[in-house]
């Protein structure tokens, strides 16, 4: 609430102080209890203080299994909690009826207005990718998108399905979302680095990369036949330094990694061709009939909240505190593993961030831990050993001796996550 | 409101008034301005009585073109109007960042747990559905679940993709969600009533049928190789007596049908056997990493609201108000091809209804209308001599002669239909 008293006016204040009063009866009275987050957010921020994050706090490790799997984006709960009210979602029983959208020259026919102007506006903002002269297709969350793009951009006569690839280790949904239905569209072609064949093929371009962090290019050493799928979803302040305005043909972007808001299911797509915005928009039309009215009206909120974060001049931005989060997690692993020597985190190199005006290493939204010490299977040790779930390198197309782990879950499972990784001792029991 | 008073504690009249103010002030105050439905609600609001709808205030023809080609619920927007404080989500900043629900013992996942209860209820209540020992999957709308039901169901060994069919006049979206991405695992089959073809077979089951209205069964002459999938989409009691609970293997249902909210994108699925389900919510997984939340929590509200209206004792339920929305448009339509006798309605068969305790007829969601005195291309006549948007008999692999209209648009719509088709003139202009 630290830049509250700058934005609003007596209409705010009004609004804001009824929905406050409003959450916290339904919260305090609520006779069907809600589900544990909720019960997790208002015990929690009661207890809050406008302070930073205390990550020097190491909780009591009860035993319990770390499940550091996906990438859950809870580490986010606390900003919210901290400045939620101004994000509350009031949704009358009447709105949203119906199919369409108040957008009738929109390509997207089903995107919100509301959303694709707070979507230009961020991106503007933040300076992290082109938008002008790009068409907005919404998403139930990028993964929907992904898939989109592949029906979009493969060619629809009888040449056969296109090979897609993305450079190991990548993202290891792409080969599972690529194959599920045995497509006659597309097919997984494998890791890009050894992509060899002739004739057109999708590659798939995750920067920073899910699960090693790194920036990266297409890498197929091919003539100009490949068609190029940017994953932006880590492209943010908090994640790596922006250097510049990405400009690709097709770029995909979700509201789980940049707010955190992966309960949402809202994920955005920029590009530039009409006519593969129009057939990415076909398949969502086909495949869904569009995307919740209710979570694209809560983006575009979350994002104006972000947005307005970002242009206040006294107090932190949302990215100003999600960068202060994940480098204080980022310094305190890197030290873990200098400690510790049984295991390695990727280096990365300094670059200047024109957003946050300074120059810093990227921080991932997960660390590609590798085991040393003769560990030849990391996945099966830290789950035998150290109680801590996490997912193995041989699912991103690489070796056993890797694992992803989540860097964006809560404090609390974070700093026990540490205290055993740092341990001598084979059980923390 | 009127059932308000009864179900009211002091609490809730808390709730209810800070809702009221709160929703009020933010349309009133709000600069963004927000999109035309919004506005058409809270001026339309404030000019409703609870009385019935006057079906018979015809509205003024203003030439415009009528798209009554898909079936959009608007007609659902009064009802909601008038009772929609109760259904009002609220929903703070910091709600559902996770993509998990608190929900570890569910198969599903991602179902939040309150919906999965309102969802048994309101079959209870309407007595529509068995719901006991069935596994629920939630999905982005019923589309999305007929695709999970074509996953789980088809063979994933070598032998090809399955024969997916369904009775003609079918569901125009079954060819195109069958055939888009041109799987290995189904493919379309075309009209069940001439499928002769040996082996396993998928049969799509809509009852009441989309386009045309009328009550099904399987149609296949054929050994015991047929799988079914039963969308149930619109067997509640404003489209059809409910004569039984229906009790098949799987079964689909939506929000956008039952209770009107379409934007919400929210479908479910009752599934009898364990892995089914579990493979429809495996391709959710694959396809967009579960299902929003926020439309979940909103969808949880608006059944409970629904089935709270259904166990007053002295208010009319919100069926019972949209059988008498339905009912009179029936009415009026039957009694307008009686006198223009250029087009024709289908005529059901009277049943008893176990919910609503009357006996009626079948009252659909669309009008399947055939054109009469030699029409051959109705879609076409429409368009060009009433401008009223309609779909073709084609599209449903019928003839066409016919075209499908929705019933379930705003009054206004609906009155300004009417007196087009029924119009000597060949133009209303």
């Amino acid at each position: 609430m630290e830049q509250a008293p700058r934005i609003l006016s007596w209409r705010n204040m009004l609004v804001l102080s009824l929905a406050v009063n409003f959450s916290l009866i339904l919260k305090i009275f609520k006779s069907s209890g809600g589900n544990s987050l909720d019960r997790t957010a208002v015990s929690g921020s009661s207890l809050l203080s406008s302070a930073s994050c205390k990550y020097s706090e190491v909780e009591e490790d009860d035993g319990r299994i770390l499940n550091l799997k996906f990438g859950d984006p809870t580490v986010y709960e606390r900003y919210w909690q901290e400045t939620g009210e101004a994000t509350t979602m009031v949704i009358p029983g009447w709105q949203s009826l119906s199919y369409f959208s108040d957008n009738n020259n929109n390509l997207c026919w089903f995107l919100e207005p509301e959303l694709g102007k707070e979507i230009v506006r961020v991106h503007q903002i933040v300076g992290n990718a082109v938008t002008q002269d790009r068409f907005i297709v919404v998403g139930t969350g990028s993964t929907q998108l992904c898939q989109a793009a592949l029906y979009a951009l493969s060619p629809h006569d009888h040449s056969g399905p296109i090979n897609v690839v993305s450079a190991s280790p990548y993202y290891s949904s792409y080969p599972l979302i690529t194959d599920y239905l045995k497509s006659g569209l597309y097919r997984w072609g494998g890791d890009a680095k050894t992509y060899k064949e002739e004739g057109p093929y999708i590659e798939l371009v995750t920067s920073p990369n899910n699960p090693d962090g790194f920036l990266r290019q297409s890498v197929v050493n091919s003539s100009s036949e490949g068609i190029l799928i940017h994953d932006l979803a880590y492209y943010w302040p908090q994640y790596t330094p922006i250097t510049s305005k990405a400009d690709h043909d097709v770029m995909l972007f979700t509201a789980s990694k940049s707010t955190g808001h992966a309960g949402m299911r809202i994920g955005w797509a920029l590009v530039k061709d009409r006519e593969t915005a129009r057939k990415m928009t076909e398949y969502i039309e086909l495949n869904t009939i569009g995307v919740s009215k209710d979570s694209q009206l809560r983006a575009a909120k979350v994002l104006k909240v972000v947005s307005d974060s970002c242009d206040s001049e006294t107090a932190k931005s949302f990215f100003g505190h999600s960068y202060d989060a994940m480098s204080k997690r980022w310094k305190l692993l890197k030290q873990a593993s200098k400690d510790s020597k049984r295991f390695t985190v990727p280096d990365f190199a300094s670059q200047r961030c024109n957003f946050l005006g300074k120059v810093f290493e990227s921080q991932p939204a997960f660390a590609w831990l590798k085991c040393e010490e003769g560990i030849v299977d990391c996945e099966r040790f830290l789950r035998e050993k150290k109680k801590i779930i996490t997912k193995s390198g041989k699912y991103f197309g690489d070796d056993q001796s890797y694992v992803r782990i989540s860097m964006l879950d809560r404090d609390s499972t974070f700093n026990i996550f540490l205290k055993r990784i740092t341990s001598s001792s084979s059980s923390t029991l």
